[in-house]
């Protein structure tokens, strides 16, 4: 069965994260992806820890470029401008994460693509969007990470601002611009038309904090840290110490917590007048912790998280990312994958897509292209000679 | 223009959060979504903290259900299975959050209702996936945390585990679900059939972790906490204390540092032999931070916010949840909507999509259902008359 975005042509004219893994999804279903390059150094992500073993490509930049083709562009050329025109009039998608404006002043905006190609769909990708008193803002991950409230809401109460360990807007801000584009061309099947999408990382952070996002919009009561507590705000909803790690532990439901107690040997305490029903059980927490903790200490984590899920209770050792990776579980998972080796014969690796699509089984992700590899034979597809390619280069156009 | 999922019809047979939040977003791009609840208590996810004021459903749980249909089915009666199966006879989708397996026992897996509808796409969303030694594991959100290695990344260097403060891996997993069968509807529109996918939060986890877990992947060196500090690693990518509160400030280039210096008033810093290039901040990063500290300290931290970004330095004041969606600049990002007002007046509200499409343009959310207030409606489509629905109800299969 073809892929769901075989056909599909999308220019890229993203760098760093969230515009390039944004295209990396839309690659791995099945898109053809050219990603637009500065001549002189290319996206500056190539050069984040770049390895001598990978042909100085950043492992990163690898995972989350391969399968696409490089040109390079020197935006400052009317000769490369019309390169874009004379691409986006045979594509279907652009993505682009430049600062708001900076597209338009090229002669590259939505209104100028679209003119040339109405079934193109636009997607801007930006720190806080096409509008409002913060547009003009540059912004890194850990930027709107402050902004957005998530720095107040992890750690323990009272705990000072807490980022999330990793750039989560920037690869959630990516993935919502792949939706978005997705949905434009479902609806473009049915209009003939593309459009303008505009992308922003702070709202796709509201959106993936929803849960804490929305109580607040209605009931005007703020959200707080909690710790390491689940969602339901349980007490053996949280993280203990077990013999060797930590083990976290989802009893929420009153069966749940007898069986916890039982699993762990110490029915006695579901018994326990301070502890007999939820609302006792909040209100006697800190007895409580101090009462299983002991009984969590005598068995290593893993051990615990066996018997406990066995007896339904949810429990997962705390895992650092190479424990995880080692996991046998994710070998049946087809989610680490390699690229294409390289011409050096190091293999690197990256991740699939997070849902296994029966009919669009991935097996490996490709080859990470170098810097401008494929500017010749794209420009050569959109007509130009290759003397005329020539002077292009000589000239600094490409 | 129609919207992008104008005309599908979705069966929602999920509860709690990541499914629900999957087939509000399918619902927010024109989807009809007929979610399926449990006729004593529905899902859950109505009680957290319910509010009388909204005719006894929990904020969270109104904003991602929203403009879906209620119908009760009891899963232990026959006729229940029957309906379903009828149902998906006419539908297009089917999101599911049961424990693997769950669905085939009742009869309802995906190669009994494909054969009954072949166009069916069908999606089941589950903690750790359809396969391997962990997939029978119960998953919450905070499990997931744990497992996935999240909570070794965040926070300061040699801290304890730390949970990032909301239920990202839920929202994620939804957000993924959703993108999937987006995917397979582009496909279908192709091939005239549907297919299975297996979505699992562990494998979304990894995804969303892609920039810390790929190049350990490649290189085999393991991600470490790095406290507040940005991906790019440079000392003045932190968090700050200024006069007030919190700031962030993402001076990565030699630019943006000479820049920062400048604006702080403190343009010898940027001379100081000890920080005069990027490796000699990292290597003198503890030396800058004092440096820079007492400057910071003069302005409140909206104040430097303006400075600096004026200035070409990304720098945000560390904002609580009450905090962003108090900005001005919100309001021009349509994101907060209401709900259709209540029958009793109250108005909730929650978050449209964390993109805008220029076709597809929210401006209410809908009204969140009653539990089973559309069974009779329902059931009436599928050819169920008065007597049958009334019989139906006093077995209490609906």
């Amino acid at each position: 069965m073809p892929q769901p975005l075989q056909g599909i042509t999308v220019i890229d004219a993203t760098h760093v994260m969230a515009g390039p893994f944004c295209t990396h999804l839309l690659r791995l279903l099945g898109a053809r992806v050219i990603k637009i390059e500065r001549p002189d150094e290319g996206d500056v992500m190539r050069h984040y820890d770049r390895d001598p073993k990978y042909a100085e490509m950043a492992p990163p930049f690898m995972a989350f470029n391969a399968g696409k083709e490089s040109i390079t562009l020197n935006f400052k050329s009317p000769q490369a401008i019309e390169i874009i025109q004379r691409l986006a009039a045979k594509s279907d998608v652009l993505i682009e994460n430049y600062r708001p404006g900076v597209m338009n002043r090229l002669g590259l905006g939505y209104e100028s693509l679209s003119a040339i190609n109405p079934r193109l769909v636009y997607c801007s990708v930006t720190g806080f969007g096409q509008s409002g008193p913060l547009r003009d803002n540059p912004a890194y991950d850990h930027i709107v990470q402050g902004v957005c409230g998530v720095m107040e809401l992890t750690g323990e109460p009272g705990s000072g601002p807490t980022k999330v360990g990793f750039p989560m807007i920037d690869t959630f801000t990516g993935y919502s611009a792949a939706f978005a584009t997705m949905a434009a061309l479902l609806q473009r099947a049915q209009s003939g038309r593309g459009q303008f999408i505009d992308v922003a990382m702070l709202d796709n952070a509201l959106v993936l904090m929803s849960s804490m996002v929305v109580p607040f919009l209605t009931t005007g009561i703020a959200p707080e840290k909690v710790g390491n507590r689940g969602f339901n705000g349980s007490p053996t909803s949280d993280t203990f110490k077990a013999s060797d790690m930590s083990l976290t532990l989802g009893a929420n439901t009153q069966k749940q917590f007898e069986q916890l107690c039982s699993v762990l040997g110490c029915a006695e305490i579901a018994g326990d007048a301070r502890f007999v029903n939820a609302a006792k059980r909040i209100a006697n927490a800190d007895a409580l912790h101090a009462a299983l903790m002991p009984h969590l200490r005598k068995k290593p984590a893993r051990e615990w998280e066996k018997l406990l899920n066995a007896a339904g209770v949810p429990a997962g050792a705390v895992r650092s990312v190479p424990d995880v990776l080692a996991e046998p579980h994710l070998q049946t998972r087809n989610l680490v994958l390699p690229l294409t080796p390289s011409t050096q014969g190091h293999t690197g690796y990256g991740l699939g897509l997070g849902f296994r699509l029966q009919d669009n089984n991935l097996e490996q992700l490709g080859a990470p292209p170098l810097l401008g590899e494929h500017t010749r034979p794209v420009l050569s597809e959109l007509g130009y000679s290759s003397n005329e390619i020539d002077a292009l280069q000589q000239a600094g156009v490409v």
